[in-house]
């Protein structure tokens, strides 16, 4: 079997055409957001509906659980669609939901969002005070159970914590490094070597704020950083995970920002000036466009199997470790 | 592998004592009720409760899924815990909690309890308008996940229509023949001519209300009892759910009769005179008198291979066929 094309991170408006897309793309597995702000109950009505498109889509998508999942996909010629949190609302305030959400599929979890949570600090915070005592003890849970702990969104202080008090790899699905776009939601140097150091994947993100030069950044300085990337943390360390938001309208980003904690509006990495979601780079529009990156990654002077690694065999490795017990 | 022994109805009042019980007593498998008049989330919570027994106690219990656990829990010393709901209130007006549900491990739903719910008629109320528009949905949509229909508590007409709109066989966990025990729980022998001539299993109850002779009842009437049944039916439609309810304080038969649909008392089977549990029959006091079952069963003609489905032969068989989509 051939090395299998991963993306970690995506939340589309899904419909038939996207899911025809990833065939046409080749993408063998996706890790999709199923909730943002949603309580338990509605983040359920969300897998509710996905539970429709499997069963109106199966010859085009299933469930994802495992990382023989990827295998399967690959064998049957479909696209294996795993589940993640961006928030950690869905597990309300229960531990006791953490081993539920894993039994009802879901694979990853951010214990943050923006704002504080119930478990940490989100990186538009003013001060940072690490994991909670509800935070690590949920750590722990989602150790135990075999649900990634993701902190794409979180601030400096609680990711180096949640890195430490993890005994099992954690994963920032979708961000870039600081040093080479210092956006807010870009992680430092310090904290990607602790992540990578204790087997951790980071999954570079495509969503234009997270880009040097957003929107108009070119392909090869994304592979350039990726190159630079790989030779301070290790190819083994990364992979891909695109935050592709295809066809959404303007109302969801407001939802991911705002949800019900403000009667303000909160433009997070946009502005009054451009509210909405920013136009992603010509080189990837959506998923029939991942053979760009993989040419991208080639021509800076990566080998074959690092390619191959880059493009979804180090999130399938990281998956076979992390999506069951210890 | 000997065959193996499956009670297909308990709520206990769960313990560690009860769980060295059913090992003591040999039971390989037990489906135990979780919910009567509880909300979806409610329902979580008593899963989150069970997920902390089988933590707590893997070295007992596990939780049952299909069949192959039943032969697993045989090749572990263990007992394989499947869930069910006396009441469709947990799915509350969505059919996609169907789905759901049985991706959380349910394996068995009462289209009713003793009320008119949003699927059929119970055995309670006067009139019996057979299954609702929304339960012919959701039987077909059990049908299609393997959720087994379970109409132990429903009426007559809803029953019937239950079986000849479902495209597979259901089940009747926990009742005996109406024509040996003439009490409202009890099942016609036209209900039970229709259930087993398509495939369906009828549990023997050893609840009190439904033996004759009440807690007196003795072991020589109901074994003659299950004979003469067997030669209505045939031996391979039955088996057993004892219904045993041990350790349960008297507020929990209130809960199950009254929940929260009435703020008068109704004393369901018991009366104001008797409005607790009424004591088991002394030939059935908890899970270590299962020997005395067979031998009784034994006594009255059976073959060795009779008793071995009657003791739980026959469920596994319906495990095997019903847990899973068609």
């Amino acid at each position: 079997m051939t090395a299998p094309l991963i993306d970690n991170l995506q939340y589309c408006n899904w419909s038939p055409e996207i899911f025809r897309q990833l065939r046409a793309g080749g993408v063998d597995a996706v890790h999709v957001t199923i909730a943002y702000h949603e309580s338990f109950r509605e983040m359920v009505l969300n897998l509710e509906r996905w539970n429709l498109w499997f069963e109106a889509h199966g010859d085009l998508i299933f469930k994802g659980v495992s990382a023989a999942d990827v295998t399967r996909a690959q064998e049957t010629g479909r696209t294996a669609v795993f589940f993640g949190f961006q928030t950690p609302n869905p597990i309300e305030d229960d531990i006791g939901l953490v081993e539920i959400v894993h039994q009802l599929g879901v694979r990853f979890m951010q214990l943050t969002y923006n704002n504080q949570s119930l478990l940490a600090t989100g990186c538009y915070e003013a001060e940072d005070t690490g994991l909670t005592r509800m935070g690590r003890q949920v750590v722990a849970e989602m150790n135990r159970v075999g649900l990634v702990i993701d902190m794409s969104h979180s601030a400096e202080r609680s990711t180096l914590e949640a890195i430490e008090v993890s005994s099992r790899p954690i994963a920032i699905t979708h961000a870039n490094p600081h040093w080479w776009h210092p956006a807010l939601r870009n992680k430092s140097d310090t904290v990607l070597k602790a992540l990578t150091a204790r087997g951790g994947m980071l999954g570079f993100s495509l969503y234009p704020h997270h880009l040097q030069g957003g929107s108009d950044c070119t392909l090869e300085s994304f592979c350039a950083m990726v190159a630079d990337a790989a030779g301070r943390y290790g190819a083994g360390s990364l992979g891909i995970g695109s935050d592709l938001c295809q066809d959404q309208p303007d109302s969801v980003v407001e939802w991911m920002r705002v949800g019900r904690w403000s009667k303000q509006m909160d433009y997070g990495e946009g502005s009054a000036d451009a509210p909405g979601f920013p136009p992603m780079p010509h080189w990837f529009r959506d998923n029939r466009d991942w053979t760009n990156i993989r040419g991208g990654l080639e021509r800076v002077g990566f080998s074959s199997a690092e390619v191959d690694g880059l493009m979804g065999g180090n999130w399938m490795r990281f998956y076979d470790e992390g999506f069951g017990p210890p």
